[in-house]
């Protein structure tokens, strides 16, 4: 079952506290697609410019990501440049160079238009509706979106929302687009506004689910060394939207194995009796 | 399998964003024993004052909390007073009146000593190793902490902590114990300070099990409408040994399934198909 992905593509500066790194390649189409292709075929739809690396187009190859729909335009690729504080929640953008995204209009090759999931990552409401036309009755939607479209593009995101099956949100986000503080509370005031599912993304914190049945909560992987979480979220959805590819069917029952799935993993030397027997 | 718990029973002044309330009665061991009694035969060891009303006396008895441990002593019961700001993450204590407390060398009734699981919440580690010392080859011990005896009193704490099987802290005093910030070094850290089992409280963000495998997260129950969250820990640490003892016995599996058992219920009008299909 065939994955379909439009967002950016980008080279990304970062500062953080365990270091830096310049013009790394990043992008909401290049997380996703990386977190969903070992579980589906996966193709892009997106735009870099000529400065973009050649080495990095060929690995896309190795990695069996469909690079057709990615566009090299004249210019130069979108940059984005941010920081990181002490507190890995905490991160502040300082510079964004939108370049050959500035003019980008958003193209699906005929043989993609089939594909079957759609995810539409984080950028304006219109070009993700865009999209959504050129594709032809795919079989689950799903998208992204962000501060900047909630703040100053609402009505046209909420256009949107009523024509997509998931929508992937953070925590302040939702309380944005809800006015409501409790988390629970703006799930649920997020799915009447169309989708029938909502993941609300937490950070280090987890997500939070919202279908038929009450709100489900998925804790986040621990892990002891952070090294720079930009894409986390992307990767997320991709792993997300791969599964439910894989396993060919959307329900509230699989998306709830997903994590009973990965949590029923019992190491069988912890099958010992009580410390005191 | 019998639980003992050694706390505080207590009078709690608590101003909150969604009210008030006035000498209600709480306590460390107050709320521990309502936790666990639905799922294990649970006795206190504790002191309140003559002005405890006579009808909460009878409401645990009706309840089946054995409460031959619990001495009146002459005087006031333990007071505290607090409030919880808007985010209800964040309190304050407004003041503590000791009373009875103050003195209390906490007696175990010689049909209590062989209780097989005991809890000591959160008091000074001399009173909580004096209980230790009068029971007689418990089966599994836990113990509860805080800020205050971190600080002061550590020393002791640690000396305690050689002796439990489980320990039970937030994330605040998992920081200020081991100097880690990171949640997953710290929780690692207090392991290796005796206590097999650890389990970190983070509040609404749900709580971590480090055991003999990789550390093991639990989300907190999604609610609207948080009205009051005193003794929640408590209440929590409560339901944790109640299902210990109710299983029979203590693996990180019996943990892990502790969580399984909640998540893997799925409503059935979820079993439905995909949206598109």
């Amino acid at each position: 079952m065939k994955i379909l992905v439009m967002g950016s593509v980008a080279l990304d500066t970062v500062q953080a506290p365990t270091g830096s790194v310049k013009d790394a390649v990043g992008g909401s189409a290049y997380y996703f697609a990386h977190g969903a292709r070992s579980l589906a075929s996966t193709a892009m739809v997106s735009v870099v410019g000529q400065d973009f690396p050649e080495q990095e187009l060929r690995d896309m190859d190795e990695l069996g990501i469909d690079r057709t729909g990615l566009k090299v335009s004249e210019g130069k690729t979108f940059r984005w440049e941010g920081r990181y504080l002490e507190d890995m929640n905490v991160r502040e953008t300082l510079g964004t160079e939108l370049n050959v995204l500035q003019d980008f209009v958003p193209f699906v090759p005929e043989h993609l238009r089939r594909s079957r999931l759609v995810f539409l990552a984080n950028m304006g409401p219109e070009t993700q509706s865009a999209v959504l036309e050129q594709t032809k009755k795919p079989w689950f939607t799903a998208c992204d979106s962000m501060n900047l479209w909630i703040q100053h593009h609402q009505d046209r995101l909420l256009e949107l929302l009523r024509k997509v099956d998931m929508f992937f949100l953070n925590d302040e986000e939702a309380r944005m687009l809800t006015q409501k503080t409790c988390l629970v509370s703006a799930g649920k005031a997020v799915r009447e506004l169309g989708p029938k599912w909502v993941i609300l993304k937490r950070g280090e914190h987890g997500s939070m689910l919202f279908g038929g049945g009450p709100p489900f909560l998925l804790p986040a992987y621990p892990t002891e060394r952070v090294k720079d979480p930009t894409g986390a979220g992307d990767s997320f959805a991709g792993g997300c939207l791969g599964y439910l590819a894989w396993r060919g069917s959307v329900s509230e029952e699989a998306l709830r194995l997903l994590w009973l799935w990965e949590v029923s993993w019992l190491p069988s030397r912890s099958r010992s009796s009580a410390p005191g027997d």
